[in-house]
């Protein structure tokens, strides 16, 4: 018996480790605000849950491998609007973008490839590349940049005969980076020049702040065979319990191979698909909505945190994520202290030691990553009993 | 750029691959008659439905990752009647019992690791462990013998250094066996005799006929550290749609494992959890009526195949299927020719090639593997429909 060593090398979510210190805190009566995950409070449209409560079926069967037709269909539709061109037979329904980025990978590389992303990055992308047996190689970007990116070398030289593909998520997670068109400019000619795959993890396009234009990869139309999209209903429509993510490919020879890997876990989840199918149907003023409500979130947190002595962040311009550089020396013992041992007129804030988005060893130690997926009211009372908290903290540590 | 040599090795759904041809027989006008899928007919139970429309909560959020608390509840209710001891801590929802046996390979297996599987087998655990990068060695079972196990000296003597699991399907899929507990108690010696973990495949518990005794893997109590339990909801209440399954596991070093997998693709659809959580007040008498149902399919599917000339099979004691062996050279063949080429009345049936669920080349040409989820009378009628199909057949070829 045993246990193999890929699980060994796979480490536990870093978002997730301190929930039981969270729980903890609020059995002590004490109020968590929760700055530390990705998950909306915006409610989730009525046309899911109407669709979902109109499933006409006595018998809930499989769905087809390569998704619902009537949800492919509503994709097609979705993106033709943002100038995507993508037909039915381009899309996959995955479970989550997760399976999505996991089946990429898998379809393009071998065990032992690389792939590229740029530092910090989603943690997850870690334990999904240890999965398919593919190693991460990562270029810098740094938050006094906003997280851009900097040298075209620096790419260039990490990439070496085993590298399969860049994984770039934009807007970035843990980072809120939108990159300019320049920049996905830059990224699709190292592409080209390197023969490589491009894997878009657009999960955030919806959260893009300030009237900034956004450019997915797939508006390249000179590398549009080289992409392959990672898209998800979780985050855009405040659905991420619904697992319906996506991955869509104008490639044939890459999108046929895929349709093995859905036939092998069979379907996705049937009454998520139709609830989904109908999102199509949401009205665009949603959109809207959400949006200005996000960036007056981001503005009070980014403006709260400005105002605390030693605290330095560059203002995100999309998703729901900012980077935060705080004055102490390990933010992964001041984020378990603030639920262990502090609390604020019975209240403190779980926030993400920001490390663990790092694969260089030693680097963000000081920064923690904040959501602000809470009230905007909630979010000005985090900002105060953080100051407050690294406050006292100091006085003690 | 290019296709990894993984992707090019994994096949095609060979359940699948007539799909198309069955579609062109239907836009002719043909009825078909699907013999095919494990896609049972069976009403999915109100309480399914009930629990999915009356969930509260406006915003659909991420799950935890080991799955929703009421339906593990529930689970440990269920195990408790059937004189199965597992806590909350010992179990994990996955989606559908094929990520579970994905994630138990990646738990116990490094990549070029081995499991033994008897064969033939459910065509699709070749996929799953090309995923993970681990070999299936296979040992023989046989039509003539119900595909009952032969001798141990066999199986032994496949086990080496690099063998982790046997992986056993009870009942079998697409055998119909169900193994004796003197069976699962050789099985069981093997699995300590040679340090091996046993992978039980138990999703269609459910399905045993003539009142035979069911063993499972988890009542031989001095290996239940070695037995990892997958299981499903999907045949058990007929909600394949949902895509509920679990892994179930005494030894805390492989379930505390199993968490960082559950957490790299972080839930499984809330709505389906919160559906099958409800399931566990299904009156018992359901099952007995759908075991009655099934038992009286079999016997007419079984005594309708013993009385078509050079058509030779054992009766099944579980699940739905059986495994017939025809007087044709090529299945594949013949399957084809019934959807492309014939039609008894404007009828034909659909049947599934069994030679894909062998791993040695040229084994199961002759056989093919029939479901009984369709009803009775159409079980009957499709029975003349073979009957005939095989004799014209016989006759042009």
């Amino acid at each position: 018996m045993g246990i193999s060593k890929r699980i060994m090398d796979m480490k536990f979510s870093e978002i997730r480790k301190l929930i039981p210190f969270a729980n903890e805190a609020k059995e002590k009566g004490i109020k968590v605000y929760h700055l530390n995950i990705g998950q909306p409070d915006v409610k989730t449209p009525e046309e899911f849950f109407e669709a979902v409560n109109n499933y006409k079926g006595e018998t809930l069967k499989y769905e087809n491998s390569q998704g619902m037709m009537e949800l492919i269909e509503s994709i097609v539709k979705y993106y033709k609007e943002i100038n995507i061109d993508f037909n039915k037979e381009d899309i996959y329904i995955t479970n989550g973008a997760s399976e999505g980025i996991l089946f990429a990978l898998m379809t393009i590389c071998d065990f032992g490839d690389e792939i590229i992303v740029p530092e910090p990055y989603y943690t997850n992308y870690n334990n999904i590349a240890r999965l398919a047996g593919v190693s991460i190689k990562s270029f810098m970007t740094f938050r006094e940049d906003g997280f851009h990116l900097r040298s075209k070398e620096e790419i260039v030289s990490l990439i070496g005969d085993n590298t399969k593909a860049m994984l770039i998520t934009n807007p970035g997670n843990p980072t809120g980076v939108v990159y300019s068109k320049e920049e996905i400019r830059l990224l699709s000619d190292i592409a080209k020049e390197k023969d490589l795959y491009i894997i878009a993890d657009e999960v955030y396009r919806e959260f893009v702040y300030d009237g900034l234009e956004y450019t997915s990869f797939m508006h390249m139309e000179d590398i549009s065979d080289r992409v392959i999209l990672i898209d998800s209903m979780s985050k855009r429509y405040s659905a991420c319990g619904a697992r319906i993510g996506m991955m869509c490919c104008k490639n044939k020879e890459i999108s046929n191979e895929f349709l093995k890997l859905c036939q092998s876990r069979l379907s996705v989840s049937t009454l998520d698909q139709a609830g989904a199918a109908n999102l199509i149907n949401v009205n665009k003023e949603y959109f809207l909505k959400v949006n200005k409500e996000y960036e007056k979130r981001r503005d009070i947190l980014y403006e709260g945190l400005c105002n605390i002595p030693g605290v330095s962040c560059e203002k995100p311009s999309g998703a729901f994520y900012i980077i935060a550089e705080l004055p102490v020396e390990n933010s992964d013992d001041f984020a378990k202290w603030l639920l262990t041992d502090y609390n604020y007129k019975n209240k403190t804030v779980m926030i993400t030691p920001a490390a663990g988005f790092y694969a260089t060893e030693g680097l963000g130690k000081n920064q923690v990553r904040l959501s602000y997926c809470i009230k905007g009211e909630d979010i000005a009372d985090a900002v105060i009993i953080l100051k407050n908290g690294l406050e006292e903290y100091n006085k003690i540590r």
